[in-house]
């Protein structure tokens, strides 16, 4: 396992679309979202963005919203990950400024699912419940569950919650933070929303 | 967020068929599957089944590989949990014997993608690094990638490994363990495996 320096935040995430052209939506998605801002790779299983966290979330939404609009039942589940020890890469990408690439305001009904894992942080709990707090304050939260909780509405929505949650839930004493997220869209069982 | 209490293992998954007949697919491998050692409850975005560890992880794989061997191109991603603090929920699968329901030893490879996540333990990177060597000593290890370690071989190797590195990542003194794992089968760029 390789870790980034402390203000390099990363996404390691899968798309899954299910559908018969499952390449083609996954590839189409990835070419029309603007990935100037974040170091890229793809392997077999997954790929990872890596760079400032306002261009990592602003990409990972991009894609998944790209992935959206093509009417396939799509998922995307990933983790994001700051401050994990044991780094060796640098990198250019915390060079760039803070304006985003991709701007797309399309609604889109998102039904998720997230945990948070504060990692060496014996205050870890705490932590969790006052991102679900947060979670029902910003009108996302969705529901209780084992080893998750629920998170919906529309994409741009659950996404300001990610990335406030991302925020808030590490520090300069607790900077390595981990965060699942699990999400589905145009599913069947959502009802056409 | 709700827990398990320390003996109960938790696997929350989604299984992911690119496939037009998804549903069907899902379906079948559920249907497919003995589950009857296992505590199961399935959503809109995944599927959470808890008991003990051996059923857990012999459920997971019957799933994975009914799925797999519709020929479909198909993930399985989510997040194994133990030890989590905070539970309400006593449970009955926990009475059930160490015989497990699922017997099939049809050969399948898998590339997959893991992580450890030792909660509240500050020597979790060593934990980390010691699980790591243990895939290379049982000779399933893929590749070193940034948040995560490649993980693949035959589905029946590939699965004993993670049960077992799932077991020696947390003790009696840090009970609390994440393994998050991303499966990857019949993908068109494992070329034809
Ligand atoms: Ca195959």
């Amino acid at each position: 396992m390789k870790c980034g320096v402390s203000p390099i935040i990363g996404f390691r995430f899968s798309l899954y679309p299910m559908a018969a052209n499952f390449v083609e939506v996954i590839k189409g998605a990835l070419e029309q979202t603007d990935t100037s801002n974040v170091w890229m790779h793809t392997d077999d299983v997954s790929t990872v963005i890596r760079g400032k966290q306002v261009h990592v979330f602003n990409v990972a939404k991009a894609i998944c919203l790209h992935a959206a609009k093509t009417g396939e039942h799509i998922a995307m589940s990933g983790t994001f990950s700051a401050g994990c020890p044991g780094d060796t890469a640098g990198d250019v990408y915390l060079e760039k400024g803070d304006e985003v690439a991709n701007i797309d305001t399309t609604k889109q009904y998102v039904s998720s699912q997230f945990a948070l894992y504060p990692m060496n942080n014996p205050d870890y709990m705490d932590v969790i419940y006052q991102e679900v707090d947060r979670a029902k304050e910003r009108g996302v939260f969705n529901e209780s569950m084992h080893y998750a909780s629920g998170i919906h509405g529309d994409i741009h929505d659950v996404f300001a919650f990610y990335e406030e949650s991302f925020t808030h839930a590490r520090s300069e004493q607790h900077k390595h933070l981990v965060m699942t997220v699990s999400m589905s869209i145009n599913s069947p069982s959502h009802g056409g929303r």
